[in-house]
This record gives C-alpha cells, structure tokens and sequence, in this order.
C-alpha cells in the first residue's frame, strides 16, 4: 500500500521520475500493473503500471531508492542496497531507532543528516540509509515542533488512528466497523522513542534523545485517512496561549527556505474553530502535507492541550519520505 | 432519547412499574406511543406505548420520578417536583454540582446519599434531587474506584464516545462518518469536576471534592454505543500490576452487597486480551452496567495506563439512574 | 466465524449439546480456546472452550454433525463424514445445488428433506448430507414464501450485505468504510439458483426448480450484521395490499407447528412504519431467527415491491442449520 | 448545504463570478462567512466570505442566480425572480415537474431548453426557470442516455444513496451507523417521474415523456458523498455486450462539442474491474462531474444489469446546475 502511495505521489514530480520498481521474486518480470491491485482512488498511474518489476536487488537500480517494505524483509534488503551505494530513503521501521541512522521531519531535524557519514565510516557502506517515523509520530512532533523553543518537559498523547495506516486488508471491518480497537502493536512504543529521538540532538555519531517523558496510548477508529493525536504538554518555560498561537503559525523549515517541491507552505496549520481539525475534512488539505492543531487550552495537569492531525499515509509515509529525498537533494547527499 | 432508553431499562423491573409519563405541555394528553417515534431496537413496549402523556407538573406524579428532561429545562422543573414531595432521580446536568446535591454512583460513593437531609432543610423541601454523573464520567470514575485506595493523584483521560450520547438527532452523520469530531461541548470540563466530587468526601452538608487534578479530552467518533476511555493515572502508593488487577476482580459495592436488581455482579471486570475492551463488542454485555478495563500498563509519565470502556445509554445514563433509585430504596430513602 | 456463531448459538440448546469440534489436522490436539481467536461479542462459552479439538474425520463424532467448512475443503469431507453414517447439517455452499441435497429453509420446504432416501440409495451413504442457503438467498426466500400462494413469475433482488457475511477477516476495512462494494463473488449466481430451488416441487428423486425468473444484484455495505434485500415481485394472481399483509402476518411453518426450540413465533413479520425494517435496529431481534419485511407498495413495473432484512450469520447461517437439524430429529431422521 | 457547494464550485470559475448571495431576511445584512458554517472540507473561499447576504428577493441580484433553497420556499421565490427578468437556474425541486419548465442534463436533453419561450410567454416572465434534477436521478439518466439508442422499455433502479445527499444535519448519524435506511421522502418518486421526462421529447409548449416504466427504489448508506444505483433495464432492440460498452464509451453531449468548462471528457466512464465503481474511490474523479458505470452483465428478468455511481453534490447538485447555466449561456439564452 504504501508503495501504491509513493507511486502516486511521485506522479509529475518535478525531480524525480519513477524508473524502476522492486519486489519480491514473484512479481519480478511483470508488469507493474499485473503485480499489483490498485486500491486507492482512480487508476493506477499509466507511467508506473507499464514498468516492469524488478527483483529486490541493488542490481539496474537508480542511485536514489524509495522502501515501503515490509518490516520481515526490509533489514536485510535496504542494507544491501545501501551497501552497493545506494540511497534508501525508508519508510520501514526496521533501522529508524539504529544510532547511526537518521530519523527525519525535514521541517524538524534536518541536521540529523550529519549522522550519515558516520554511519558510511561504520559500516563502509558506499550508499546510505536515511529514514522517516512511523505515521503517528510525524503528526506528534510536527505539532510539538513549534513547542521546541519552550522546552518540552512531558508529552501525553492519545492517538484516534485512520484504518489506511495499517495497509492492505490491514484492519477488518468487522473489527473496526462501529468500533474502536484500543490497541496497535508496538504502536505506542514507537511514538515514544521515536518522538524523542526526532527531537534529540546529535552528539559526534549518534543522537541524544530529547530527555522528555512521553506516554502514547494509540487506538484504531473507523476512519479512512488521518491520524489525530490528543496531546498534553508540560513545558519547561511558560508561555501565554497568543505566544504558542504565534509559535505555530510562524514555524517554518528547512524545507520551506529551500522552497523544496513537496514542503507546504505552512508546515503546522492552526486552526480556531472550536471542533477542529478533523481527518476527513483537514487531513487531506495542503497535498496531505500539513499538520493541523486546534483545540489549544490550558491544561488542568500539563500545561498546554491540543489535537493534532495529519494524513498519515502522505505525511505520515510516502510524502515524508519523498521530502526526506528532496532534502538531501538540497543538501548535496543525492546528486 | 434518555427517556426511551429509562422506558426500555423499566421493563419488567422488579420493583419498578411505569406508570407516568411527562413531557412537555405539547406531548400531554397524547399517549406515549403518539407522543414519541421509537428510536431503539425492536418496538417500543406495550404497556409503556398505551401510557397518557402528562405536563411535567407535579400534580398526579408517583413519588419517585426519573427525569430525562433536556438542560434547558431541567432546573425549574426538577425543583417543583423536589419541592413538591417528589424523589426526582435525576440524569440531567443541571443540579449535580450544588453543593446539596448527591451525585451518586452506588458502587462508589453511596454514602453521598448523606446529602439529602441537608439538602431538604435547607431548600425546604419535602422531596429531593439525586443525581448521576454524566456518561463519560461513569466510565472513567467506576474504572478508578478499584485505584482509590492507592490514593489516586492525578489522572489523564482521552475518551472515544458514541454517538448515541448525544441523544437524537444528535451528531450528524455528515459530521462524524469516517471522522472524529475532537470536540463536545463542556464535555471535558464535566468530566474533570463530577470526578473530583464524585470521588470526594462527605463533610458536614457538602462535599469535599478529591484532590486530585483531572484532565479530559473528548472526541466523538463513529460508535453507536459505549464510550472508551483512554486513561492515565499517578498513584500516591505504587502497586503492582497484579494489585491492581486484583483490586479491579475484587471490586464489590454496595449495590452487590444488597444484591440490588440492576447491580452487575462484578462492577468493573478486567479483560486480558490485548485489543479489549471495545464499545461493539463489550459494552452491551453484563446488561451493559459493568465497565470493562483492559491493557493495563507501565506509563512513562505517570504510574499506570489502561482503557476502560463502558455502556453510555445505560451505565451512562438510565441504568445509573435506576440503580441510584434502587439504592434509595434500600437505604430507606423511598418508600 | 460460522463455526463461533453455532458455538453461541448451540449454547444452552435444549437437545443439542456441543461434544466434538473437528478442524483441520493443524489445530488438531488443542483445546477449542487455544486453536481459535474468539471474534463475537463477549467471550467464548467456557463449555466449548474446554473441549479438545479433533482432526476433521468421521472417527469419533457423534451422529449429527453440523459443518461450516470452507468451500475449498467441504465436498471431501462432508462426503466422508455422510458414507461413515453421519448426519451432516452444512452451512457450505458445495453440496447444496447437487440434485439429491435437500436445500432446506424449514418453513418452506421441509418436504425436500424427501431427498435423504434417494441420496442415500443413490449414493450407497449410510448418513446424509443436508444443506441451508446462503445467508442472503434466506432472507429473500422467507420474504417471498407467503407470496407463493399467489404464483411468483418473477423477482428482482438487490442486497445491500453485512461484512459479518464474508466470515473473517473478510472484507477489509480500506474497501468498505464509507463505501459500498458493487459486488459478492457468485453470490448473485447463488440467490438466483437457490431461490429456485428452495421454492420448487419434489419429482421423485429430485427437485423441479420454480419457474420463475431471479435476477440479483449484491452490494456490500458497511454494516455488521443483517441483510437488506430490496425486492420486487411480479405475481401470475394479483392480491391487494391487505391480502400480501395478511399472507405475511399469518405465514406459518412445519417448525412452527412442532414448536422446534429454534423457531421463531412469527418467521416472517411485517413492519408498517416507514423507514424499516433496518438491520442494527431489527434483524437481531426474535433471537435473529425471523426475517423483516416492510414498505409493501405497488412497483411500477412488476406488482409489488418491498425491502426484506434477516439476520445473516443467525438466520443466514448457523441458525439456519440448527433448525435443519431440529426438523430431522422431529421428522425422525437424526435419533 | 447545496448552497455552499455552489460556493465552491464556483470558485475559479472561468465564465462565472460570485457576486451576489441570497438568504432569508433572518441572514440579511451578515457577511456570508457569519451567516453560514462551513461544513465543506478545508476552509470557505475567502471571495465568498466577505459577501454580505441579501435577502431572497430580486432587487439588485445579478441577472443569472443559482437557487439552493429548500423546497419549502422556492415556489414563490424563485417564481418572482423569473418574473423579474432573472435566469433562475435551479436545484430545487418544486419547478422540475411543471410541464413548462426544462428539466435538464445538458449531455442528455439541451434541446428540452426550447420550453423557455413558451414559458416566459405564458407566464409573461422576462426571466425563466430552468431546473437539473434529483441527484439519483441524474446518475441514473446519465447512465441510461448511451443505451436510449436501443429503445429504453423497463427500467429497475435500487440505489445507495450517500448522505450528503440530506443536507445538514439532515441524517442522524444514529439512524445510519452501521445501518440501512430503506426510505428516503419522496425520492422514488421523483427518479421514476425525472427519468421520464429526461429521456422525453419536446413537442410544442411540453415534454412527452419517455414510455418506460421505471420503478426505483431507494436506501441511504453510510457513504459521504456518491450515489450507487444498482439498474436493470429492458431494450427493444438487443445489443451485444460490446455494443453497449462502445456506447457508453463514445458517448458525448452537446457539453463536450461545445467544450463548456464544467463538462468533464467523458461524461459516461466505463469500469471493466470486477468491483468498481465505488463512491467514495470514483465518485470525486475528473471533479466530480463523470458518472461511472460497472458490471455490465446480462440479467436473467431484463436484458442487461449495471451498476451506476456519480458525485451527488457535484453532478447531482451544484456542479449540474452550474452545466446548465453554462449551456444556457452557449445557447445564447443568458449574455
């Protein structure tokens, strides 16, 4: 699935064109389009549906690789790649929490980047792999960026998560039909770790995790796209309500100073009316690349609450991925 | 809609007959089934449907009422009846936060009723007002109870609530299909206050409320029945996972000591399965008046973590009130 | 999931008792708890749960044996199962339009279960092989029965089906949240065949199906339980609305007449509001065993038209066949 | 609701400016963006906010307006903007019927326009009144217009019908939550006496509508947006299969010749996938304004069964009436 979402994504981008697809070695000599059932909306791109598929090996392929692997397969694969000197740009989770392997919100922690000649040196790798956080995660920390400068102390977030986060059959409807299924494997420890490693700091080789309690209490509600993240926030210093309005309205990246392709004009969106954002009205606004908060009060425990939401198999996947490559473009990695 | 779901529980109760319908002066002199198009499952009962709908005036009422009655409305109306000699059993908001009032749940806080002497001296009435918590708070503060004798501190609630809380029409399906609406008008701040009352003290004629900062965050998502409540909570005493569990399978109140009608033999009924509770799956059972806890866990901010999920229409709303009603019956309280 | 759904249903039964549960030789050797994720509401009996699960063979089963195999494994086994001197009652889809399987919808044509004796002989069996409709063609064929009497020539059908229909995890929730699937794999082949068959006439060793022309179309619907068959009919002998009402309100069968433990009071029952019968709010209802039928009026093109709505996996499936199994022992055939 | 998706279909429109907005006098006086919520996704255009709202009445309007008004007012309001000299380009459904007045899909009947003379003459209006239909209706006749070249005779139609097709809040989202509704007020009706007159002919002052028998049924689904009709349809002659795909496959209307901007390429879009179309992933392609047709098969009662899907608030609504008011303007009967 979230393959089918870098296709379409990748679709007229301005850089970069989709020259070769990898899978496993049963649908290597098809077509793209005899590989695959196309199960998002419309048709399946006619550019990508006459490529043939290739067995996942460095190989033919282009210098700059995309992975939405599976996380049975994608250590040994994307290593392999990265090794025969190839870029991998990786949606998969099996290296995002290696110390030597960046976890990227362009917009975040573009200076994580450092890590990958270290991580070459280590591992003499004439390639490398650079990665994005699990879909949940990107929505936590581009809301908490903004919060950055006052010193995150402690994070509460329950999270409201869209079924296309979990792929194809993915979730049963008989499961989530009318229903809420209060548990996502291993989904809250990866908010947790991943959230502080995006937010740490790099020391010589390796990051040091943002030294931030946070509890994550993930749950799947029948939703198509877009994640939603009730979040609390304890911070070190106290600003007014108006200074965290005017934090996120004024937070931009990286991406927006180098005006890369798919960075959005405003990376966090603040919302004032009183019931949202909503996934299925906001998620998909800005090309599913913006993460929308509203809801900002005080909080009876913490200091600040919030909701949170952002489209989680764009920003959350295949877009934070593509804008990870557009990235390192602008940085001199990829040439 | 809360009064369709009082006509449903009422049925065949062994102590109860309905024999008195009031609505507003509109519906009266109508019978009921005239007055109201059913919305529940199935028909609405016989011997509820031939009932004579009368103006909600005092006049020829029983001595126990339950009132239904919207918000809007509630304050006046419930006050002549109370002043009128007349037990009023109450779901609505209106007067559960006077300091007089008892807001009740019979597991919990059943010496609470202590209230009613004072509350009938100093108002000069020959009735009374009891009340019940709203739905969310039922199924966070029957989750707790077990907790309280750790001492509970502070506590974190994110709750996924059905649809049918908002009574009918309600939510519009336009707002809420495939969507979370992360917003319910004064939902949280209920929440956080009933709470503290309701695991409170009984000092002199009011109540003293716990001490314990509380703080809620609301969503709407696309459930029929039971609310689920996300919940984190910090303990003054540490206890163990298996104490807690423990304290959860041993929790009896004095509805299960009196064996009142509506009492569920185990309260709150703590659930292994890693993906439980779930509003489709387990609010419904138990004739929907246990709240079910499940994916008990470490929290890394606070002490422990875990879901609790409960019957909105019913524990939540008429099933509470009834049992209220049973209670004071016991207690000598009516007749 | 069938096989859950007669382990709930067979609770409690009055002359069945569940003793023997057979699955494929890989569960074989474990307990029913341990060899099977409990999928229905609440958790699995305690009396099947403790029951070891044996290798799907004749071998040691008692003489009746109910069967919700998967189509790609039932015609051997139920085959083997019949010649070792079982009774099978089958929920598959694999024996039922063979000539000598009864297809039985109690109410309508027990006098099919004529069939055994030839299928016997013919087959040199020393058991039997019976069979229940798919879940929509029952819901259909117990909607059209008091209507039988009035000489049906022609049917149109369009469903709009449960997710619970399509077992688990069955459909998947990317396809059917906020959509509706235009199509059942040969389900539409199968309400056209069995509704001939069910309606048609005994001729010696074999069945004479009605003459009368089906066309079905099925659409999947996001909902959880209960089919809606929207139905037109054209009639050789044209009754008035009052007299189709008084068919359906008066329609009763052999089950009814024996008092078969499963049978519902009233199989059919006809609902005169407007908007109904709706599948949450009414095909649970009578136990899930009686099929809805509402918005009788003239259709254009045939002579009437109304939506009909049963209980899918009760009705439809695991109580369908319990109810079989009821009229053979009633009729003599199981012991 | 229809209102505001003309807000947004109009935005960027080429040929047409909002200028003007129109309410109850209970609006008058408040910009737009304070009379109204916005219940569309993202947020409303900011042109149309800054609108003040007239009252509904003729005075300094532009001479082409667009009525969403609900059908309890539109008679006399509509009637005295025409009398006015005003085109009234209309969604409502109180003038469609009247023998007068073009009922128009502009890819299907533009000739039907030649009733404006007549009409003005006989009401002595400077203006006129030019209407699209029903949103079933007009996914229904879009599908059928390819086949009226074999010589339409009976016509079956079930729909699943999306529930922004009721407006806001229109449906209780506890009336459609994992539910069917088998009734929507009048909508039968109005396909089966739409569709004739769409497929009619004009003949003097009125339309002869078409001789087929229609016979609709309806069903609200828990879709958001887009119409599913499962139709069976009877033809004098007998095509092949191919036949009918090649004519909906080279069908174009007077939009496409004339290259209106809101007609989309292909207003008829076949589907050869076994499964498709689907509302919510066709609905919304090539903007809205395609209907998609799928599953062609024969049928046993009829000829051929299909499955037809359109936008209901785009090419059912808005984006329809907009087509209108664009032929009108191709045909020189707006400047």
């Amino acid at each position: 699935m979230v393959g089918q979402h870098f296709v379409r994504f990748l679709e007229g981008h301005p850089w970069f064109k989709l020259t070769w697809v990898g899978a496993s070695d049963r649908s290597a000599g098809k077509k793209y389009a005899e590989a695959t059932a196309w199960r998002l909306e419309g048709e399946m791109p006619e550019s990508a549906a006459a490529l043939t598929v290739f067995d996942s090996k460095p190989g033919n392929a282009p210098q700059l690789v995309f992975s939405a692997m599976d996380a049975s397969v994608a250590t040994d694969i994307e290593r392999a790649f990265a090794q025969a000197g190839h870029i991998v740009v990786s949606n998969s989770r099996n290296h995002r929490m290696e110390p030597d392997v960046p976890l990227i919100v362009p917009e975040i922690n573009p200076d994580h980047l450092a890590l990958v000649p270290a991580q070459r040196c280590k591992r003499k790798w004439a390639g490398a792999i650079v990665t994005n956080p699990n879909c949940s995660t990107v929505t936590l920390t581009m809301a908490l960026a903004p919060l950055a400068q006052f010193g995150i102390q402690r994070i509460f977030a329950a999270t409201l998560q869209a079924v296309s986060g979990a792929g194809y059959p993915g979730v049963a409807s008989m499961d989530v039909l009318a229903n809420v299924i209060p548990f996502i494997g291993s989904e809250e420890e990866k908010m947790e770790v991943e959230t502080q490693k995006i937010l740490g700091t790099v020391h010589n080789d390796h990051v040091l995790p943002l030294e931030a309690a946070v509890s994550a209490q993930c749950h799947r509600v029948a939703v198509v796209d877009g994640h939603t993240v009730a979040t609390s926030v304890q911070l070190y210093h106290k600003p007014e309500l108006r200074e965290i309005q005017t934090a996120i309205e004024d937070f931009r990246g990286l991406p927006q100073q180098r005006e890369l392709p798919s960075a959005p004009q405003r990376p966090v969106i603040y919302m004032a009316q009183a019931d949202r954002p909503q996934p299925r009205r906001d998620a998909a606004r800005e090309n599913g690349m913006s993460v929308f908060v509203g809801r900002l009060r005080p909080c009876p425990v913490f200091d600040w609450k919030f909701v949170a939401c952002g489209h989680n198999t764009i920003r959350g996947a295949a877009g934070a991925a593509v804008l990870n490559a557009e990235l390192m473009v602008a940085e001199g990695l990829v040439r």
